[in-house]
């Protein structure tokens, strides 16, 4: 794969002493010029220092850079948080040479541990020493925790006949539950793109892609995700025809690395995209959907490769959602199973199982009730994921 | 302990063939007279046969007799599961000489088999012959699934100066989750009591115990609770006083079969009494404590014995309750982790580490923005939890 670039930014990552294990953990995205910015956050209460920094800053519209570290949330440390996320930002301006005001921040990690600021001062001027046109791995890197695989994703696109690209990083493998931001997701453009459009494709990339998975239903108090235009291509985002565009290849990216996160999730042996149809309304659909991908005995069933469609039944039932169990019909692949609230059968369990032994498939539930869907992208709940959250501080 | 007996009532539990491993699968509850009866059921969507059935008989408020199988849920099978739950019945009424319609039925088991009714009907009438006085043991292991230990339950009243007593049993370690009747409960009393009283005892005890409790956040197709009172003692209850006295006796028993339930709950390394209080009403305090208590990231750390407060930190402010996080205090048994949204330090991590290593230990979060309290009795997620729903059907 050819290094992912995008004019007038830079980034790089390195290992600052954060993590216990050495790895990269503090990383930087600079635009050499000042670039329009959206953001989403968690909607968490309790949100970590550096989200409640960022909030703020966003409302101007504008910003240069994002420095963000793994390995510490910089959550649940009271004024000491703010103060630290605050510092972070001032650190990397003085090195830029920039205003504070134009740097945003951003952790993940432990919720809790006191911050090691002094270990981030200390790391900044190399850390913008390293700064380069094809950092994005390392920033990428940079943010991992849990994380075993690092997640880019670049698209290309032409505005007013000028080529254009938007070049995204994100982390994320626990404490995922859509509706939320989740994660930290960093995108940046060389092109134009106004302030209010800007929040606008980011909300809705979001939504199309974020917002649908979960992992396990938890959700961080650090999620942020970041979107960054600096016009350095000289393409700018304006008729509605760009627009809609630009929109597309925004949620593409970002349901690519949605994907990436699932597949990369904790403990994650299967990825499920799960569809309900048929209901009467989307909410209905999302409800039960929302259901099914967050219950322990629907996911430990696919872990287990088991096609336990009973449970799948049970945990539609339980949704608050009111429907006729006896029109209920459902799917893995194109393999149906049960029809009109009835197993198909031992041959179609056969067929199913076969199914299940897949590292990725659908299941489709249809309430044969009306015309409304709603999908998520969902996984299975390992061995390897108590294993990994069981441990995770020691 | 002696025999758990209760005059008027036999019971009894045999091997009918129905769970593949040859284990008792087959129990009967009989009174010798008509008896008042209450139910509670699942509120899930989908509801298996019996629960069809019997919540159309209890509305007579009279039963003679309870026959409960294991190993088949009987749900998600159609007209079929319907036929065949009155079958159950039906074939209990001949063997006794008593009206089908005196008779109900209960299942647990796997979701969406076919149910085997002529292993039932030909068990029949070897179950009749074997009722006896001292059954309550034989019918709690009939009733048990993934159940490692039969759970019953006994106390003793006095109305009228004469003595009573309520026996139970119970079953469920899996699929369990709050405000629902879940798992199975059969109580029953000689005492004599309005069918009106009856129900209303039935509820408060359900929900200050089965209705408190949470093991996977998973809600049965199946749950049924049916209390019986045969009046067989001559104790008659119907003063307030002796009302009262009634109803603590049955909540203190259902809260003590919740309990069983919990410690033999799938998996289960640590049963946890949580409480939220200091909200500002009950709800919001209930909401905090049921995130928290489904909260896959706490219950790992729990079995990891690890005192990462930070993710029920994190978990209470997804709940959907605004609250101020600076007001946050936690407590691992009387060990103070966090005051004022902030970690105590090492000192207090270390003691917190030390009551995660007990088998049960209380979690307590103020709020300090009112003085409603909720309490849920919650336990861990564990690699056997995992191991026994990902291989339950094979």
């Amino acid at each position: 794969m050819p290094p992912l670039t995008c004019k007038g930014f830079k980034s790089c990552g390195i290992a600052a002493g954060i993590k216990k294990n050495g790895n990269p953990d503090l990383g930087l995205l600079v635009s050499d010029r000042p670039a329009a910015v959206a953001a989403v956050f968690t909607r968490n209460i309790v949100q970590a220092g550096p989200v409640v920094l960022d909030r703020e800053r966003v409302k101007a519209g504008i910003c240069r850079a994002v420095i963000v570290n793994a390995g510490n949330a910089n959550c649940a440390n009271g004024e000491q948080g703010m103060v630290a996320a605050r510092a972070m930002t001032a650190a990397a301006a003085r090195a830029l040479g920039i205003a504070e005001e134009l740097v945003l921040a951003a952790s993940t990690g432990v919720i809790g541990a006191p911050f090691p600021i002094e270990k981030v001062e200390s790391a900044v001027p190399d850390l913008v020493d390293r700064l380069n046109e094809n950092g994005t791995d390392d920033l990428a890197r940079a943010i991992m925790t849990t994380d075993t695989r690092p997640k880019t994703g670049e698209c290309q696109g032409e505005a007013e006949g000028i080529p254009y690209r938007i070049v995204a990083v994100a982390k994320g493998s626990g404490m995922i539950r859509p509706d939320m931001a989740t994660m930290l997701c960093f995108i940046w453009t060389d092109a134009e793109v106004a302030k209010a459009d800007l929040q606008t494709a980011l909300k809705r990339a979001v939504d199309a892609s974020f917002n649908r998975i979960t992992i396990d239903g938890d959700t961080s108090t650090n999620d942020t995700a970041i979107l960054m235009a600096n016009g350095a291509s000289g393409a700018r985002i304006q008729t509605a025809d760009d627009l809609a565009a630009f929109q597309r290849l925004a949620t593409h990216l970002c349901m690519d690395l949605a994907r990436q996160m699932v597949r990369d999730g904790e403990g994650v042996t299967k990825v499920v995209d799960l569809t309900v149809r048929g209901a009467r309304s989307d909410h209905e659909a999302a409800a039960i959907a929302d259901t099914i991908a967050h219950s322990p005995l629907v996911k430990t069933a696919f872990f287990g490769e088991d096609a336990n469609w009973g449970r799948i039944f049970a945990a539609s039932g339980r949704a608050g959602v009111d429907f006729d169990p006896d029109r209920f019909d459902l799917f893995f692949n194109d393999v149906q199973m049960v029809k009109d609230g009835k197993g198909c059968g031992l041959e179609a369990e056969k067929k199913a199982t076969e199914v299940l032994r897949l590292p990725e498939f659908s299941v489709t539930v249809d309430l044969n009730q009306g015309s409304a869907a709603a999908g998520m992208l969902t996984c299975d709940f390992s061995l390897d994921y108590v294993k990994i959250n069981a441990d995770y501080r020691s």
